[in-house]
């Protein structure tokens, strides 16, 4: 378009439209399309583009030493309109940091700032957000600059790309891509997320073990780059079977006649495609890897899996064992629409509703002894609450037992002693300290018995629950951190409240 | 000691004393000590080692398919005391399993397997240990022993180990060290342990820019070995100062003519030493980094950070989260003795039972209108115990956007908009929900809408102090993940039984 098409376009524009084609003219552009507007215009439009250019440096500066304050200043520039500014702070930042300043804007202000991303890093800010956002953000481009965007992302990035799209853009996503890429991406696709196949790479150098060091080194110089994260090339037979690993370190140390045969590690184990990835990633921390390669059932080499997307995935796992423990989905947009949220949480409220509702049934059960001892109803809550703490403890503790190997079958009965024995003396420990702040407030020696009780019973429960429970659900297959710590309090609130007052039934009324 | 003498001693010893002696006979004089025992002891002593030498394959076989029965196995051989055996099962496993082994025995058998560890693979297992029983086990070794042990360990492991143990057996251990590996050793001491300093290796090669490729490639072959994770050398001018990186990948693509100076890459930037460990963890994640330089104020390279070292910060991080929720350590030792436990977890408990109490005192101040209607003494732990869900799940996310710098001054009033409207939706349904079920209870219209009127508040309230908590503790310098859940119980428990018990007051009685 001519810049006096457009400069004509803009006049006749409202101001908000305005500014949004204001947004689209490039930078080069701009000179000559100012040329062709009034005054007044030139000074509102101009004004946008020379402050972007001014504030450069300040959003420079801004990334590395406050990035608390970006947050604000895109969300001013956006309340503004002015985009540009957007796109020129958003230009300095690193890809995952543009990932972060949009996870913390509001669905509409994000996708403004989304559409100020260049399409040549949007991929690479979108292997960066969390599934929910990924998703949305991915299905706000055109297909083709969701396609182009793409491009230069390595494969495995691409695979969670496309597993967290919906099944049609996901397919079309796939077909746009051409070639041999077009062949790894989908053998890479038919791995589960969480396995070995999930997180595996389709780019490895592979070399045969009978060349010489120099074979491999003029053939390197043919390729002039390395696949990023490359520390070994993968050594292979003549049918792809994996047979050891040649690091690049070896191969600058030593003699260029060297046969691979006799310079290759072949105590770098390789993974078999349908290992766990929990199982992986503590064979990366075990072992020190940066690579690693992934054969298949007959040991072919598939791939290999780096460090970087195991790094990935224990953050992820961390992330996820503190979010599921309040029943919270660590992939969810913290700025999805209030109802969107509301019924997510809901769910993990009427859980627990129904364990507060078998709490209170059992102290229905007692009604009228509280009628008599109202003492009772106001210390109850500090038998179920005690309870709860000491239970939780247990229960964190096996539960890193089982994660980390502790915790095992040759095991567990010594535990057990163990658990009883420190429930035992902080029950009695406790039990004395409540007994006698319960008998100096209600002046009553009885109650300061049957607490002194009920609490000594409730930290034995807790002591057994937090141990039971954890076991129990992994024999099921069940996650024990998902769904251990709501079964532990209905144990301890329904022991407690249970021992307590049916104590006080028997012995005080 | 000749064979013979060996055999007399073994025969004059009680059969306790003479298992031990036996384990010290080592395999390849065992035959000529057995010509010399009589055919009992042959059978007792050779049983022993012959099984041991027979299992092999099966303790092999264990490691791979089935780790869960090896603390089993070693439990089983320490108790029936075959040390020899145990040495054996430990000798085919990674340093990092046998340290997962040593931490899942109680700490006699947990000694009694570590003096069967071999003393060069000691220390590496010490450093897969956590703090509590690396230290107690480092001080079990005598010193020849322990500085044996060491020898072959990175200095960033060895530092680890030095700063977990008491300060004279520490000290202890720097003087053993010898050369060039004590300086630099002392200088990273120097630096705190959760710093860039704290976590770096003093490792790095260095070259200069001016030099051609082709002469490093020559200094590396006269090196024969690069340091482990070594993915890149640093490039430092004649003071030192840290200039870019040359990829190992570069040297091997690129012309053997071209000089540091064209191939290096600036854009890998340097940490600075005082950089705090969870900023570095960050970097390296959004960056995919496998090492970077780490420099003073000055800018002259003190040395390297690489990415296992990185793996270990995240995963400690995510265990020490998960723990101190419990009010656990992360570092302590699962099997410490009873009593040193008991008194870890009392100091949780007793914190919670002050705010147990406090909420009791609010239910004390309502004592008579309890004593009136009976029913709200049943119901109030359900207000309570929603407030505490709900709150928890606004305090996680807010914590973890404060991690991942989601949540900034910029969009925290967003935020509190969106919580406080999840909560009124959230409090709306289930304050009917729980209304409609006490009416149905109880039969009293009244006790429904004071209850459906508690939990809204309850709810409003608990979204409230899951916001400010964290953002008042991260103000105050003070880590939102350990207090804020106690703290926020406070919040929900008072304003739970307050506002119920309250309204009850006014309205029903």
């Amino acid at each position: 378009m001519h810049p006096a098409k457009i400069a004509g376009l803009l006049e006749a524009l409202e101001p908000g439209q305005r500014t949004a084609v204001w947004q689209q003219v490039d930078a080069g552009s701009e000179a000559r399309v100012l040329a062709h507007l009034n005054a007044e215009l030139v000074r509102q439009l101009a004004g946008d583009s020379a402050e972007a250019a001014h504030e450069l440096p300040e959003a420079e500066a801004a990334e590395h030493h406050d990035a608390a304050t970006q947050v604000q200043a895109v969300r001013e520039a956006l309340a503004a309109g002015k985009l540009k500014r957007v796109g020129k702070i958003l230009h300095h930042m690193h890809p995952a940091k543009v990932a972060a300043l949009l996870e913390a804007l509001p669905p509409p202000e994000r996708k403004a700032a989304w559409s100020m991303v260049e399409t040549d890093r949007a991929g690479k800010v979108l292997t960066y957000l969390h599934d929910e956002i990924c998703t949305a953000l991915a299905l706000e481009l055109e297909h083709d600059d969701l396609v182009a965007s793409v491009q230069r992302l390595e494969l495995d990035d691409l695979v969670d790309l496309i597993q967290s799209l919906p099944d049609e853009p996901g397919r079309e996503l796939v077909h746009a891509i051409g070639g041999a890429r077009r062949a790894q991406l989908e053998s890479m696709l038919s791995y589960p997320e969480d396995s070995a196949g999930g997180i595996m790479n389709a780019d490895p150098i592979v070399v045969r073990a009978d060349v010489k060091l120099n074979t491999v080194l003029r053939y390197l110089r043919l390729l002039e780059n390395l696949p990023a994260q490359t520390d070994v090339l993968m050594v292979v037979d003549r049918k792809g079977h994996y047979q050891g690993a040649l690091r690049l370190a070896t191969m600058l140390t030593a003699a260029p006649e060297a046969r691979v045969a006799e310079l290759m590690d072949t105590t770098l184990a390789a993974i078999p495609v349908n290992t766990a990835a929990g199982e992986v990633a503590r064979r990366f921390q075990d072992l020190d890897l940066l690579s690693a390669p992934v054969v298949d059932d007959e040991g072919v080499l598939l791939g290999r899996i780096t460090v970087d997307d195991v790094v990935d995935l224990i953050r992820e796992d961390s992330d996820r064992a503190v979010m599921q423990m309040a029943g919270l989905d660590e992939e969810a947009d913290m700025f999805a629409p209030v109802l969107v949220s509301s019924r997510r949480r809901a769910v993990w409220l009427g859980i627990n509703l129904v364990t507060a509702f078998l709490a209170a049934w059992v102290i229905g059960l007692f009604e009228s002894t509280l009628q008599d001892l109202v003492a009772l109803a106001v210390l109850m809550p500090i038998v179920a609450s005690m309870g709860g703490i000491a239970g939780s403890q247990t229960l964190t503790l096996v539960i890193r037992g089982l994660a980390l190997g502790q915790v095992q079958k040759g095991n567990t009965r010594l535990l057990l002693n163990r658990e009883v024995g420190v429930s035992i003396l902080n029950g009695l420990l406790w039990a004395a300290v409540v007994a006698l702040l319960a008998v100096l407030w209600f002046g009553n020696w009885g109650i300061g018995g049957v607490i002194a009780a009920a609490i000594l019973i409730n930290l034995l429960a807790a002591a057994l629950a937090g141990l039971a429970i954890p076991l129990l659900l992994e024999r099921m297959g069940i996650d024990p951190a998902l769904a251990g710590s709501v079964i532990l309090t209905t144990v301890t609130d329904v022991v407690g409240f249970f021992a307590f007052l049916g104590l006080a039934t028997v012995l005080l009324i």
